[in-house]
């Protein structure tokens, strides 16, 4: 078994649970069927085991440098890697055929993507940040934008960028500084620092596009004053040729603990190629209008944090194969109540806490990678749902389950890559292996794209609370719908789903508990572990329902699925407890703490 | 304050809970008072902060290798801080005076040290394994060898190593392969290979005295079979002159994601200097009995386990320092319920979700802290306790906590520095700030001395049915002494005496089930989550003793107390609900599942 990712998994999730064969009956996707969804899923798979597996451990050891002429240096491997990604047409698999896209369901897209993810993070980081950025051009640009600008990206020929962060705005992108001027042709000069800028320089492809956050002068503070702005490396003619550097200076590279193959930049803009009497600043192209910017970002975000979160369940995922085939071939000592020095020594698969934990592995990774297909079927329910109802349910369980979606791996899959380490003992904490790097890697995750904090507050402030609790009361709805169902199957399934339905009536009734007072101090003070709660409740959930796909068939894969859903529902469901209760006495040890005696 | 450690928290747990000024009425410890006691942790703090926090970093980033002369180049600001460390007498802190040591208690001794373990987890390295080195010999060795051999490492003019594991046998000591051949003149000759060596080969020191396992031809198999030998890097004549250069040739070093400044090495015993006509093999000399070797290593582990208990803790706990230093000073975003963006940002630290990081760290580190001085007080109450009643009950108690005194710290002060990383964002992440490494170098500590699942096995399969039950109902009776004098406290406390006086009988009723059917496969499946729910009923007993210990005193210091413990209490302690609940019901998951559906 390849392992990189499981291919049987990801065909289990998409066709036989998930119907994403169905989508092609659709008109959106009627040019499609399960051939052209096996062939794309067959060439990430190729590229990834061929080409950024092979590579993942080179990109860690050979950081991005800036050279002597001020160019950043990567290994040759990586332009190698990814030239072959490009002219592969994957770039544009989830695109619309208007842009030159294939037009793939996101589901599939994500499917595919997820093989490159797990086989390298940093290599895969490029043509990640650049879908985001060409769809979010796709989606608010001009026409002429898009096939200035985002076609390139859709083709493989150019890169793009999302800047938003500033040294004094991370989390909070209300206070960025970058200032915005208005020029009589109608296009800005912009002016400001941006940080942690992923592929903000680099010389992968001729031009890089960076989408940049800035204030226009005179905006009004906060959010609201934000707008988005084109800025590419360099500039675009009309005819799409490239013309002049534009005023963006690469001021240093970032050196993280891991995903180290991604160029991690500070960038100044409209502070290096002043010209005496020209007009100084780095060159923009307003997105829509002025003010409308961190909306138009966010609807970009939430498809990067499904994104984010597969990134997360992907690292996990390989990390739990490695240490899967590890456990299997190494031997050391024997089991409980056979200890005979004399006997051969067992392989590490025969020890109970080994199994513990294998199986919490494959219950965190593979039902992350349940959930995460699921949401990219609703993004996909979204844009081509029968009718108007269903791509309302769509959207509305879809904003509740993305910081979820996001976080929930971030966290677990990432406690995979610990167990992962631990199964492997002494040789998992050396480079000699490859699971100590996802561990380091995976660990960005619960940080970029909104923390774990910020995808908390969402959560509990405004996506559960959004129209009158209509986000919610989707959820609950959904996994009734599933409880019901399973109800009706052998009585494990009739007990999981007793144990899954009492804890979503508390998350409705903590929910409540929570916002009876109306105060958001005392409501959030506690929303990271109501994020934590409710993200065991989802994944229990998932888990039913790939048991329901399982049906009662019977081999190694579909016993596989009972025996890590059994190891969810008793040693990981049960730990909401714990925490709704916690919840439910509005507890104010965080609120009440003075900072000083800390 | 300082970032390395909180001397006011050493102070308050040594002299205010465990007091060991008190000690110093009893004979042994008769020499010292609390000034010799202030003097040493003095001395350790100023060292960790001025020779060793300095070179933290430069130790991760310039990694031993080995240079064209097979000699292993460390850089030589590490020699200069181990000079100062030697030349300040630190080495013989904990030894006896008829060896000359300093004769200090062993929890002043680990009060001091933690200090330089949190300054650089690496640099401590090399006299924390030499200390378990010649404090074995000083146990178990002859007058002569302990002369020859222990005198120069407690002089700190030698450093020493533990040569246990075998690339066949990590967990599973009772595998080893390494021979040794016994010699007319009653030494003997070794031959295999050692893996994992930590301070292996260096130039620290001229010599350097390697404790190894091997089996005597002949012996028995298994454990039984296990001698200790004697066996240095350079021969020793009976004048404490150096000799020949033994047969243990370095094979090769290992590369840790963490922990990089210790040579960590593979050794060959007997292969590279064998003689034409010569008696091969490396020369070793016998400590005690053959086939007492593991008994006699177990000695020395107890007191290594605690270590690194202990340095689990210094890691966290000086992660947390820095996350607090850098929580007070960064300002981000406004709090829920003012959001006006036209009011300044606040301090990290006025956020409920960072305000939540911070205590769960205090918890963890503080509560960390205490169970290993208590732990380190009951080894002095061993050797000085006032009649053999206090000494056995000391020893029983030590039994117990051990294995949750090496695991506890090792999960969740690595958690602690998940959180360091957290509370910095992006910052976090990056190599310009030190808790990424904290949390790379913590990452060994769940492995070496003895894994998780191994301590796990120690913890439920021998120490708390040791004795008929004596260790558990030792600590169980420990435990209610507390909570029958918190119960006299006020309402808060009482409070807590309460839950955890429910917890601990929950703890002595689940382990009487698990072992109620005899079946030790049945009784081990589940041992890590014994341990883990174990651990936190400990931990909040060592909180309740700390807050009976910080009395109705108030200020910052105390009022921080109150806030950790009120933490652990609200968010840490009811965890265990669904973990005895798993063990009680003798859940099979791990048991049951066969290996091939993984």
């Amino acid at each position: 078994m390849s392992v990189v990712l499981s291919r049987r998994d990801v065909d289990f999730l998409l066709f036989e649970w998930l119907d994403a064969a169905g989508l092609t009956e659709r008109e959106r996707y009627a040019e499609h069927s399960r051939d052209t969804f096996d062939a794309v899923l067959d060439l990430a798979e190729t590229i990834a085991t061929r080409q950024f597996a092979p590579i993942n451990r080179l990109l860690d050891t050979q950081e991005p440098v800036v050279g002597e002429d001020g160019k950043v240096v990567l290994p040759a491997e990586l332009s190698e890697a990814l030239r072959v990604y490009a002219e592969s047409g994957m770039p544009a698999a989830t695109f619309d055929a208007e842009v030159g896209g294939m037009q793939l369901p996101f589901a599939v897209g994500q499917g595919a993507f997820a093989f490159l993810q797990a086989a390298s993070a940093a290599a895969a980081s490029y043509p990640f940040l650049s879908t985001g950025n060409a769809s979010l051009l796709v989606e608010h640009g001009s026409p002429e934008q898009v096939e200035r600008y985002a076609l390139p990206v859709i083709e493989g020929r150019w890169y793009g960028t999302m800047a938003l962060s500033e040294p004094q705005a991370g989390s909070s992108l209300g206070d960025i500084t970058t200032r915005a001027v208005r020029q009589p042709d109608g296009t800005y000069r912009l002016f400001g620092t941006k940080m942690w800028i992923s592929g903000g320089d680099h010389e992968l492809s001729e031009n890089i596009v960076h989408l940049v956050l800035a204030k226009v002068e005179g905006a009004p503070a906060g959010v609201k004053g934000i707008s988005l702005f084109i800025v590419p490396k360099f500039l675009v003619e009309p005819d799409g040729s490239l013309g002049e550097r534009n005023d963006v200076a690469l001021v240093g590279l970032n050196h993280k603990m891991g995903w180290r193959g991604t160029t991690n930049t500070l960038l100044n803009f409209g502070e290096g190629l002043a010209t005496p009497g020209g007009a100084a600043g780095a060159v923009g192209d307003i997105v829509g209008e002025e003010g409308h910017g961190l909306a138009q970002m966010f609807h970009m975000m939430n498809e990067a944090r499904i994104s984010v979160g597969m990134g997360a369940v992907a690292l996990g995922y390989t990390g739990y194969l490695h240490s899967l085939e590890y456990a299997k071939q190494r031997t050391q000592g024997r089991v409980a109540g056979a200890k005979d020095p004399s006997l051969p020594q067992v392989p590490l698969t025969e020890h109970a806490d080994v199994r513990r934990m294998l199986l919490a592995q494959k219950s965190y990774v593979e039902g992350g990678l349940g959930l995460l297909l699921y949401c990219a079927r609703l993004v996909d329910e979204q844009v081509s749902g029968a009718d108007e109802a269903a791509r309302t349910r769509a959207h509305d369980l879809l904003e509740v389950l993305t910081p979820i979606a996001k976080s929930w791996p971030s966290q677990w899959c990432l406690a995979a890559n610990d167990l992962a380490i631990q199964v492997h003992g002494g040789s998992g904490y050396t480079r000699d292996y490859a699971v100590e790097q996802f561990y380091r890697d995976n660990r960005l995750n619960p940080i970029h794209e909104g923390t774990h904090g910020i995808q908390s507050l969402d959560l509990l402030g405004r996506k559960v609370v959004a129209g009158g609790g209509a986000g919610l009361a989707t959820l609950v709805g959904a996994i009734k719908d599933t409880t019901g169902r399973a109800v009706a199957g052998d009585a494990t399934l009739a007990a999981y789903a007793a144990q899954l339905d009492e804890r979503v009536d508390r998350l409705a009734e903590v929910t409540g508990t929570l916002w009876a007072g109306g105060d958001p101090a005392v409501a959030l003070a506690n929303s990271a572990v109501y994020l934590e709660a409710a993200g065991h409740v989802v994944m229990a959930w998932i888990w039913l329902e790939q048991l329901l796909a399982v049906g009662d068939r019977r081999d190694a894969f579909f016993d596989g699925k009972r025996a890590a859903a059994r190891y969810f529902f008793a040693f990981e469901l049960p730990k909401v407890g714990p925490q709704f209760d916690l919840l439910a006495s509005l507890d104010r040890t965080v609120l009440d703490v003075d900072p000083a005696v800390l």
